[in-house]
């Protein structure tokens, strides 16, 4: 037996009954009411204001029904609604963003995976410590700019939505950068760009092996960044900077990637080191994750980041990947989830998967 | 019901009878012939010279018969035999480029779609008048060169494949372009391109209402484009300028992509205002179209151009995008086509969806 | 009836009997034992050392067996092993590579495919001699650098994984280059790349006729390569250099792409005369390959490589790609190879399959 999460009182509220998969409905709620129906499970989709009209474009991913509230931190008004409605919430980006991750945690509603999880990594620095302590190469983090010896990316603490970077080829080039708050320098690893979507299942007995549970690879996407992507078409980069057009990473979509198959191992080795970490840190993470990473002309893989749910990437394989084509045809993340969800429930050991 | 866009005469050579799903030989016609296969329609290549021998290579996109004519221009002198034929032309993008917009829109036998759209699309300054009519959002166009403050794309007037275009990062650069013919001059958009699989149903009575129909959104592509997707690996663009190597955007191939979910909204407001101004302008648009643009690092999406048929890079998705898989397991576009006639058929609607 | 590449005696070990498919796991395996349970054939998996854990992670693709030797030059000890286990070995990059083509050669186990055509592969000059001898369009090779009249790639003799790459805009650039052992000058040809996935079958009487045999395309993808893909986000290759930053293209995953239609024809011209050429030159090629080039701003196809095996894009489509599923839905290459075995066995013409 695993882990327990969820305290009896927490899961009263399903008890006896086939819960309904819940979420916000952005970021990769298609995929995951997608999911839920494909599974036979009922599914409920919160809004902020009125629902977007084009649910209605995409039948076999519309939830049953919708829930709106007028702002979202109206959201934990509802939560004895969602309760009697025997919802589980499952976390993505935007939901757990958009709530705040305190808001999110106190939700007393039951939560797909580990809400614990929300602590470490809503915090750049206990994300590090997490990382690190497990062993998982990192790009090198720099204590001043005189340690400098190569390209580098500055990140103020915070920055959403990729625009407050600075890259910089070499020191020298570091001198143009003006602080105009608190920073980190990271080492700027050149090479190619994956973000890996595994899956935790901490009731599986079979396939990869880690912790009491087991280890899936689910899919691979590459984002795609506003405006660094296609800004070279203009011209070089310094004589852009001249002409006052700065680099911005602003995700707008992903395209799908694979990785070559040698290179496997040492993904699996990655994740399954942030998983084993996990359980020792804070009871383990459940579910969806993301490592993303980049992997160097020297074949080291260089993470610098996880996500700790699902993943819009994961969007792109609605009806299977190259890799979850070979765990069972057709299986997305969001299916996947609803599959857990299930055999959790006719295990009776739906505590090691909600909390 | 809805608006009637073929007269009896233009139908009498398919009536009562199942019609043949017949297009031009090249840009889309395997995906063409694959989904009227799909749903149980006969289909007809039409061929310049003798029929390419890959379609040998592809058994379920062949098409059932070839109907071979010396040269492009010689497909109006087959008419009777189409009519005979009971064929029902689907135009694509080489299909009207080849035979010409107006030689087109002049074969009397029914096409898929409103032909009017021809006159529409095939201007540029008719194009953009519908557009920006309807409130799309597009990038500016400027009047004349004192106006320029920003990046931007020169464009001559009817320049086919993107050979003729020129990029300047500001005003200053725009002193090396020196114009051999009329040329528009607008702001060149920073971000990631999106194409948009759309499909406009006049038939049906759910899902994303537009007009009387519906609006389904079947895939997302992103071209590639020769030789400026791969230039930058040969070093600075103002360095290679001075070897003699300029930029082109000559159309090779397609790939991947989808889009953050919570831009759909914008997406389909962009696709549902073409649609419902082409109603008022010329009486609609039917079936496949794409919004090809550009998405910023402010997520503002800029439209660039249309087009008003079925695109190339819906070829990616010949078993399903991760669109149309919400819609219906394995729904290409060419499908959609197929299920479209057929349905118009059954319900005695044919009128409504050819012209 | 097609040209007999196997003898008797080299067929021995798996007459009467359900041929196992063997393969080391590594590159394209997965697929390979995804492919072997698709159309019921027993595999097995060959291993430097024990087998990697991540084959638990897929279910549908592990090998049915292992097989582990401590070093890899220790395959030739377990021969024997090999032919009583029924053993055909598919050959892939890394499985000739880490072995060397010799060795791989002198293998006395059924090899799927036309083992002869290792010696026209492995050797960049024969491999040039079949294809200009094919007609096939290539790249410009310069005998000396006062002939360079363009951007130009450097390649040293025998360098792998693209480290030994110089690129150089014109001669004058290519001063920059200090030889540091023999090499060859290659136009560098700009565009857009193409991995074309193809397939001959010498069993085939239907389809795209090429000798006895038929031609099939099954798929196509474009390689990932750190660092030169996305080298250009950190500024201009030209101060890049200055910082002591070079350009690598090394290998690392692989993204999916369609070609336009239209280009179709001579993408299976070129394939068709490799094919023909191989046949006059050793009894022709068996199987996957791989035509690479580049799409030229004016459609011009230039190949710089052939793969004469299976390649690692093809693990794009373990569930089908937009042209396999032309020919049968779901349908990769290694299931392609599955059922050709299947088929000459069931027709007894192993022989012209296997050597």
């Amino acid at each position: 037996m695993g882990i327990s999460l969820a305290s009896k009182s927490r899961l009263a509220s399903i008890e006896g009954r086939v819960p309904t998969v819940t979420t916000l409905c952005s970021h990769s709620s298609l995929q995951i009411f997608h999911g839920a129906r494909a599974e036979g499970l009922p599914s409920l989709g919160l809004t902020v204001g009125p629902p977007q009209r084009f649910y209605e474009a995409f039948p076999l991913a519309r939830p049953d029904r919708f829930l709106s509230v007028p702002r979202v931190k109206d959201l934990p008004t509802v939560v004895d609604r969602l309760r009697s409605e025997g919802s589980v919430l499952i976390p993505h980006g935007s939901f757990v963003e958009y709530l705040g991750p305190e808001a999110f945690a106190e939700l007393d509603v039951p939560v797909f995976g580990n809400r614990a999880v929300l602590g470490w990594e809503s915090d750049r620095r206990k994300e590090r410590e997490w990382l690190e302590s497990a062993g998982v190469p990192m790009p090198t983090r720099y204590e001043n700019e005189e340690e400098v010896d190569g390209p580098v990316i500055v990140k103020y603490y915070g920055a959403k939505g990729g625009k407050g970077f600075f890259l910089a080829k070499n020191r020298e080039a570091l001198k143009d950068f003006h602080p105009t708050g608190p920073y980190v320098i990271q080492r700027y690893v050149l090479g190619t760009r994956y973000y890996m979507h595994f899956f935790y299942s901490p009731l599986s007995d079979r396939g990869y092996r880690v912790g009491h549970g087991s280890l899936e690879l689910l899919g691979m996407d590459r984002r795609d960044e506003a405006n660094i992507d296609e800004l070279y078409k203009l011209g070089a980069q310094e004589e852009l900077l001249k002409a006052g057009i700065r680099p911005t990473f602003v995700v707008t979509g992903n395209v799908p990637v694979i990785l070559r198959e040698s290179l496997l191992p040492r993904a699996f080795d990655v994740a399954a080191r942030i998983i084993e970490r996990s359980i020792e840190l804070f009871g383990g993470m459940v579910g969806p994750f993301c490592v993303e990473g980049i992997m160097t002309e020297d074949l080291e893989f260089k993470v610098f980041e996880i996500s700790t749910r699902i993943v819009a990437g994961t969007n792109l394989f609605i009806s299977g990947s190259p890799y979850s084509d070979l765990i069972a045809p057709g299986l997305s993340t969001g299916r996947r989830i609803a599959q857990e969800i299930n055999r959790a429930r006719h295990e009776g050991r739906l505590a090691e998967i909600l909390s």
